[in-house]
This record gives C-alpha cells, sequence and structure tokens, in this order.
C-alpha cells in the first residue's frame, strides 16, 4: 500500500455543539422512550422551581398539568412562586445546555441541579419532537408586567432562538412557568408522573404542590411542615477531594500572594497550622507566589495535602430533610401502622460531605406479600429508574432483613408489608449517566446507608416483635376457651363445686386479659393519630374535578 | 413569607464549558479509576488510529506501549502508520472536547469513534491527574518533518493550549504517536490492556498490532488476514429514522427548491414514486420551497414520511469482519477443537442499518467448567466493561443453549469449554453511556443477535453431537472387548471349536472399528489444520524482551 499516494484528509474535522452531542445522544439524559421523556421534562423543571425558591427563602408553590394533545403529544406545565428570572438570563437559562449557576468547580453545596443540563434539554426534546418552542412566562419582583418569551434552540451553535417575546398581567408577583408540548405517553404505574410527584411531595414536606392529571382530576399536596429547610451553604474544596490539575487551576485563578494564605484562603478546614504542616511536609517555601507554582512543585503539594491529618469537611453544605419530618411526611403519604426515620451524622467520600436519611414504614395500605416498596432519593430527588444500578438499592439488600422482622431470599429486596426509603444528601450525588438515576457505588456511601437501615431495621424488629407477641397472647387466650369447658369440669370434680360457675369465671378472667391488651392498643392507636399531620391518604386520592 | 423582600439574585448564570462538565463528570466517559482509565485512553487512541487507517486506504500498523512511572502513574504511547493529521487541526483533535469529524447529524458510515470526545477526554484525564501535557508526534504525506506538540486543553473554555511545539526527523513517513502520562494502575486481569488488544486483533484481523506491556514484553499481533475491509460507504438519512426537529433543520439547510426535489436528494431510498407517494398522503404542494415549510406542513410530512411503505436503507454504510475471517481470526487468537461464524444479512433499527455477527469456539484450551468466554463488540471496538447492561449479553442469555449441547441453569450465562463472540457493526451504535461500553436494548438488536447466536448454536450443536457419538462408540469397544474372554467361552462352548482363537478374532474386530473411526476423526483435522492462518495462540504469549 505504501507506494500509492495518501493524503490527510481532515476537512470534515469541525466542532460539534453540546446541543448538537445530547439531541443525538437524547437517551444520555432521560428522553429514552415517550414516557421516561414526560417524566424527565416534569422532573428537571420542578427541580429547578424548588431550586430557586429555597435559594431565595421562599416556601415553594408548585403548579404541575399534564394536558393531553393527541395520543402521542403532550403538553407539561410548571409553574412557581420563585423569585422569577431577569430578563438577560431568561433565554440562556432555558435554551442553552450546558448553562447554569448550579454547577460548581470548586467546592459547592446541596441542591438538586449540578449539571446546567436538565431543563434546556426538556426544551430540546419538545422541539425535536414537535418543532414548537418552549414558552417562558417569568417575573421579578421588581417588573410590573410578566415576561413571556416563547424559545427554541439553534442546535449548531447551542444559542437560544426569541420566537416572540411580550409582556402581560400575571396573577403572581414573583415567579416563573415554562410550557413545553412534546412527543410522550401518559402512564399510571410505576415510575410515572403522579408517582414522582408522591415521592417529591415525600422528600419535600415543606413545599405546596398541586398536581392536575390528563383528565382534569386536581390532588394538592399540602404542607407538612410550615418552615423551609436549614438552607445549605456554600464551602470552600475540602484538601482530600482536589486532583493535580485542579489544584493547578486553583493555583493560577487565586488572588493571594503566597502559598501559605493560598492554603488557609482556597480550602476547606486549612488553618494556619495545618497550612504549615502541609507546607512543612511538601518542602515547600511558604512565600512563594501561588501562580509561579511548577508542575512538580504542585505536584509535591497535593501529595502532602493528600497525606497529611485533615479535619473532616465543613457540613453545612447539606440541607438533610431530618428524622421527624421525614417521619411525618411519609405517615401524612401513606396509610401505616408503624414509620420510623434516622437522620445519620454527615460522612465524606472523595472530599465531598454527604449524608443519608432512612425511612422505614409498615403495615397499614402496604400489601402484606411481595417485595417491600423501595424509594430512593438523592438531594431531595426521586430516582424512578435504573434501581438495580444503584448504591442505594445495592445498600438495602446487603441488609440481611430476617434479622429485622422481614423475609428475604438471599441479597434480595425483603419481602412483606413495608416502605423503604433511602436519602442520600449531598454536595456532589455521584450519579452513573446525566439522566440522574442512580448512585455510583462508592464504598463510604454504601456503608453508611447500610448503617442506617439497620438502625431504623431495629426500630422496626422492635414494633414487628411487640405485634407478634400480641398476636401469640390473642391465639393462648382462644386456646384457653377452647378448653375452659373441660377445665371448669376437671376442677369441679377436684373442688367439688359446681361447673358452671367455675366456667364462667374461667371465661371472664380471658376477657379481662384479652380487653387490657386492647385498651393499652388503643391507647397507643390514638396517641399516633394526635401525631399525625393534616395531610391524609386521602389527598393522593383527590376527586376535585377541574 | 410573601411580605420579606425579595430579590431574583442570577448573576450565578454562566456557561459551562464541556471541558469543565466532562472533568467533574469524568467517570461518565470511562475513568471511573485507574485501571479503566488506563484502558479507555489506550482504547480511545486506538480506535483513531484504526479508524485513520481504513478511512485513507492504509492496512493498520498499530504499536502499542505501555510504561510504568511510578505505581500510580503510567505513560500510554500509541502510534500508527496512518495519514497523519495536518498541522492546523492538531491541537483541536486532540485538546478540545466535541471536536472531530465523525460525528454526523444527518445520514452516516459505520466507523469506531462517533461522539468527538475520546481522545481528548483522555488528554484531559493526563493532565487532571499529573499536569502533564499530552505529546504528539505527527506527519502527513507532505510534511518533510514530522510535528510535535505538547498539549493542554483550557478547561474553561474547551480550547486546545500548545505548550511547545517542534520538527523532528522521523522513521514514518506518515502516521500518528500520542504519548499520554496518566494516574493508572495495571492490571493483567480480566478487562485488562492485554485482554483489550488480544479482543482488537481478533475483531481487527487486518490489522498488525505490537503491544510493549510495563515489563518490556513484546507480543506481535500479526495480520490473519491480508486485505482492508469493504470501505463503509456515508448514507444519506432514511425517512424512518429521522424525527420532526431534524426534518425543520435539513428543509432549513437544504439547497433544492422544491418538496419533491428535497426528498430525493436528501434521503436514502427515496425516488421519485417514493416522493410522490409521500407528498400525496402529505397533501403537501411539491412545488413548495422547503425553507418556507411551516412546523405544521413539516410535521404533516413527517407524518407521511413515517406512514409511507419505503425500502430498508442502503447498507453500503457498514463494513462487517466476515463469517471466513471471522472464525480466522479466533482460531489465530485461541487454540480451539472447534470454530463457526455467522455474517446476518443486514438489518435496521430506528432508520439505522445495522448487522450481526457471531462466533463461536469449543474445546482447546477453553476450560471445561465455569461459565463460557463472553466477548462482545460493537464496530469492531471491544466491549469490556457492563457486560450485564449490554443488549448482546441479553440475546446471549435469552438463547436456550441446552439445545446446542451446552449447560444452562435458567436465563444465566452457559457453562461449558466454549467461547462466544458477538459483533454488532452499525451506523450509529447505541451505547447506554458516553464510555461506550454497552449496547442499548432495542428488541430489533436483541432479535437479529439471538437469530445469529442460534444458526452458530446449530452448528455447535453438530459438533459437539458427533463428538458424544464417537466417544460412546469407543465406550461400547471398551466394553466388548472387557467381556470377550467369557463370549469367547461361550462361542466355544456353542461351536465345539478352540476358544484362544475365537478371542483373537473377537479383539481383531474391535481393534478395526476403533482404527476405522480414528482415521476419519484423523482426516477430518488435518483439513482443518490446513485450513488454519499462520498467526498461532503462541502469538498472545510472545517472549521477545525488549
Amino acid at each position: 500500500m505504501a507506494d500509492k499516494p495518501i493524503v490527510a484528509n481532515n476537512q470534515d474535522l469541525r466542532s460539534i455543539s453540546p446541543a448538537e452531542f445530547f439531541e443525538k445522544n437524547r437517551h444520555l439524559l432521560g428522553f429514552d422512550n415517550p414516557i421516561k421523556a414526560l417524566l424527565t421534562s416534569v422532573k428537571e423543571a420542578v427541580d429547578n422551581s424548588l431550586d430557586a425558591c429555597e435559594s431565595h427563602k421562599i416556601l415553594p408553590e408548585i403548579f404541575i398539568q399534564i394536558q393531553k394533545i393527541n395520543e402521542t403529544r403532550y403538553k407539561m406545565i410548571v409553574e412557581d412562586n420563585g423569585p422569577g428570572i431577569s430578563k438577560e438570563h431568561v433565554a440562556r437559562a432555558f435554551g442553552k445546555l450546558l448553562y447554569g449557576s448550579k454547577f460548581q468547580t470548586f467546592g459547592g453545596k446541596q441542591g438538586r441541579g449540578q449539571q446546567g443540563i436538565g431543563i434546556s434539554a426538556s426544551v430540546m426534546y419538545g422541539q425535536l419532537t414537535t418543532g414548537k418552542p418552549a414558552r417562558i412566562i417569568t417575573r421579578t419582583k421588581g417588573m410590573k408586567l410578566a415576561l413571556v418569551q416563547e424559545l427554541k434552540i439553534d442546535i449548531k451553535t447551542n444559542e437560544p432562538q426569541i420566537i416572540t417575546e411580550t409582556t402581560i398581567e400575571w396573577k403572581h408577583e414573583h415567579g416563573t412557568r415554562i410550557e413545553i408540548e412534546l412527543e410522550a405517553k401518559y402512564m399510571e404505574k410505576k415510575a410515572s408522573v403522579v408517582e414522582y410527584v408522591r415521592q417529591t411531595a415525600v422528600v419535600n414536606p415543606h413545599a405546596k404542590i398541586t398536581y392536575i392529571d390528563p383528565e382534569g382530576q386536581k390532588t394538592i399536596f399540602e404542607r407538612v411542615v410550615e418552615k423551609l429547610p436549614k438552607e445549605a451553604e456554600f464551602i470552600k474544596p475540602h484538601p482530600y477531594g482536589v486532583e493535580l490539575g485542579v489544584l493547578l487551576r486553583m493555583l493560577k485563578e487565586t488572588s493571594t500572594r503566597a502559598l501559605n494564605s493560598f492554603l488557609t484562603t482556597e480550602f476547606d478546614k486549612v488553618g494556619a497550622t495545618t497550612a504549615e504542616e502541609i507546607l512543612k511536609t511538601s518542602g515547600l517555601d511558604p512565600k512563594i507566589m501561588p501562580k509561579l507554582l511548577s508542575v512538580e512543585q504542585a505536584d509535591k503539594l497535593i501529595k502532602s495535602m493528600h497525606g497529611c491529618k485533615i479535619m473532616s469537611p465543613t457540613t453545612t453544605c447539606l440541607s438533610p430533610i431530618g428524622d421527624e419530618n421525614l417521619k411525618k411526611a411519609l405517615e401524612a403519604e401513606y396509610d401505616l401502622e408503624f414509620a420510623f426515620a434516622v437522620t445519620r451524622p454527615p460522612s465524606v467520600y472523595r472530599g465531598n460531605p454527604f449524608l443519608i436519611e432512612v425511612a422505614i414504614g409498615y403495615g397499614g395500605e402496604l400489601p402484606a406479600d411481595g417485595p417491600v416498596k423501595l424509594i430512593r432519593f438523592a438531594n431531595r430527588v426521586p430516582l424512578l429508574y435504573q434501581q438495580g444500578a444503584c448504591a442505594l438499592t445495592k445498600s438495602i439488600t446487603s441488609v440481611d432483613w430476617k434479622n429485622y422482622g422481614l423475609q428475604q431470599s438471599g441479597q434480595n429486596v425483603p419481602n412483606g408489608p413495608a416502605i423503604i426509603l433511602v436519602h442520600m444528601a449531598s454536595v456532589w450525588a455521584p450519579f452513573t449517566s446525566e439522566s440522574k438515576e442512580a448512585v455510583a457505588h462508592y464504598p463510604e456511601i454504601i456503608k453508611e446507608a447500610k448503617l442506617a437501615l439497620q438502625e431504623a431495621g431495629r426500630q422496626l424488629q422492635l414494633y414487628v416483635g411487640k405485634k407478634q407477641k400480641k398476636q401469640l397472647a390473642v391465639r393462648k387466650a382462644d386456646m384457653f376457651k377452647l378448653y375452659a369447658i373441660e377445665l371448669s369440669e376437671a376442677l369441679s370434680a377436684l373442688t367439688g363445686k359446681p361447673k358452671e360457675p367455675i366456667h364462667k369465671q374461667l371465661n371472664k378472667l380471658t376477657e379481662e386479659m384479652l380487653k387490657l391488651g386492647a385498651i393499652e392498643e388503643e391507647e397507643a392507636k390514638s396517641a399516633e393519630e394526635k401525631a399525625k399531620p393534616k395531610r391524609k391518604l386521602g389527598a393522593f386520592k383527590g376527586v376535585d374535578e377541574e
């Protein structure tokens, strides 16, 4: 072949816009099929609404509606009472992929979105499948009228195209509404929009969510907690979580003028003493200008940073739901006999703080046979797909549930009338794909989740154990009654007294024993009832027709 | 809350560069851990080398070396005899994510790369973990000297930074060499670099691959086939695979001036008659300027395109390995008793042509107990991770292998001394993630793979059946010999003749029966030997020290 002329032909080489890439690979973002596409779109919009409200200290009121256009086409509407978006940002916030406020290179805080892709991907999917622009209404506190934009994405450039722009009077003083028409399929089954909304209500008990399905049926998920969750604070990167390339960028971008102040200023948990120790181990001069550090010097610095004993990261970047709230919310959404919740203390994987919360509900409306209901969450967002690929599932199946009153064969999902909820809150949730459906298998995460599950499991075992004891007592009493006639005859023969009064007395005795048990049970139940919040199971089956 | 001042705070909204996004989400690209990072880097570089050679009709000669720097750091070197890259493209080809020649929006052809991310991601990973630039040497036919660039990626802008640039004398007239230092771990186990190289040799029998491991041990995988595979041709998009948003872009970008010529010019398998039928069904005027079509009209057009009977897509965009070559390559790499390969005719999923090839090897060096060895490929690239998530695995486990001479419990991977190879060739391989490790579960793909596996399975069954028959014959003869003394005594008594000659004759008879069988077997074996190519099992265990 070598003697043939070989001319390098590189004229096809070109830039590919992120929009082009993700349009063709839309399954990576959760738009694999029409059922999932609808769910993903709602999820991305609601994530944004909740994040916006919370970051501006507004108790969220979210309105979600799915309208049927025809058999294969639906319109999704999500409206919030958030702060609104200022005019210069609207088009890019919804019409440009990889644009947002939540992507952090150095450090960060817990939030629902973390990629800057989500909602623009929904706009792109709508446009790809229906050719229609998305419609945005938004109003900030300062605006007299609300801004209305119809938006498309220019796929070739990944820039927004404003199709129309007007202003209107709007009922809300501030907030945002998005409408997207898209190819979709609506189903009321597992991993459906309604299931997503219900689960979102469970882990966001401070939100009021109104949902109108394609039949026009309205369901209101009232607030269970009247207080916003503790705000997550931004934290600087922890030395253990930083890699060499990132350190090099930090060295270049810092405004500090000496290595020791660089360390104490730019990193979490590095005070003067720790900085001194890091620098001593690395053999570097504390007075060097950070910008002047060579790659080799930076390599020494990072090895020393990773080798030194440094306190665990600050955990104010996390905003747990809290065991009390979680228990309340679970009981508000499901009719249960027993519920218990655990919030673990924060822990760390690869320099990122995280914590695990677990809730277990038992009995009541839950079916006694078949596998328990698992619900998984990351940063208060339900994970409805890829259960098998998720570290949270792995932690559930690796617990020995036979110890805790449930049935289980091998390392499978246990069986019984229970619901198991696991929530991972983290400054950076390590999802296995852009569609954010499963948490990656970090051993630290699995271990923490397992500890939380075991703690909740022990409470479950106490309850189930007590219940079984009571059932045993009733069975014993029944048995006693069965033999009461024979017994009274025998006692009558022994004592010489008539058998009828003896029989009566024996019966009375067992009745009283059982009554005593029943009263105790009633008392316990009514105390539980009182503790239950206003939102009821009925809320989910709401019947208001629009 | 409503009476508190709410000020929308959007100043954090900003663009995120694809490099920033993928640096933080590097696990999405296959850089989850140090073992996988090394493999992924080699894979991306070799994919590029093979694609470049083939597209310029060069028989590939690839050199791969892994050098150990220290316990956690390695240098990867990949060199090819490809066309080289012209100077203006080098930096962006290796130092910019989402830049390449293989990403196609409309239509396409089979190729290894299809994203424009791979090799730049490896450069980025090297820089992130070691702070070092990648080193590129490249020379095109016209260049007097080879160009040498040291490259980094500016993460904030996703643009290449040329650190140094020189020229050198180079042994190759044309070709490219890339060197990347990266944090890595080297292991010789499943899913290792050496396994990757070996599997690559199997599905690229036209390539010569030299591999030097960290110990300096050199292995040469010689060519088994001296001919380049049939070149895949670019095909236009098939109407069935086009969505509304893409059609709208095509309408805008076309240079045709009427709808009927738009259809016949821009689509695969649309001639004048089909165009006429599509337009008639849609009710659109054939003379409309494509650019002037409204969204509603385009929607009518696409519904009609999807509804009309149109011939299956052109399949010259595919370049199968071929059953003969596949069998030869499998036999060259593994010491087997039996091998058989099948290349299925092309089929279609979502408008994309694809075809399945299967090879089965049996016996020889393969262990008799435990699961069979599965090897999966997409467009001639080995898939070493995520076996459980792959449609090709699914198709293997859904075949009933007990029918074909292997053991199997339920729908698990079968057991036995066999290797099963499945190759999917497609204009667009639907990977489940950017790391390209598993094929998505399209029913059409699973069905085709199953048919191919069953066809190969029937051949396996014939072979295993024959083998079992022969073993049975030997066992019968042995049994016969055991009873020959008793038998000859009985015959002697019956006939009155001496028993010794009878016994001798009986033994002779069984010997001859067995000899006859052995000769048949030998003949079959030597015919097989002649058909075997030069490359031998030994090649893999090469011992030349460098």
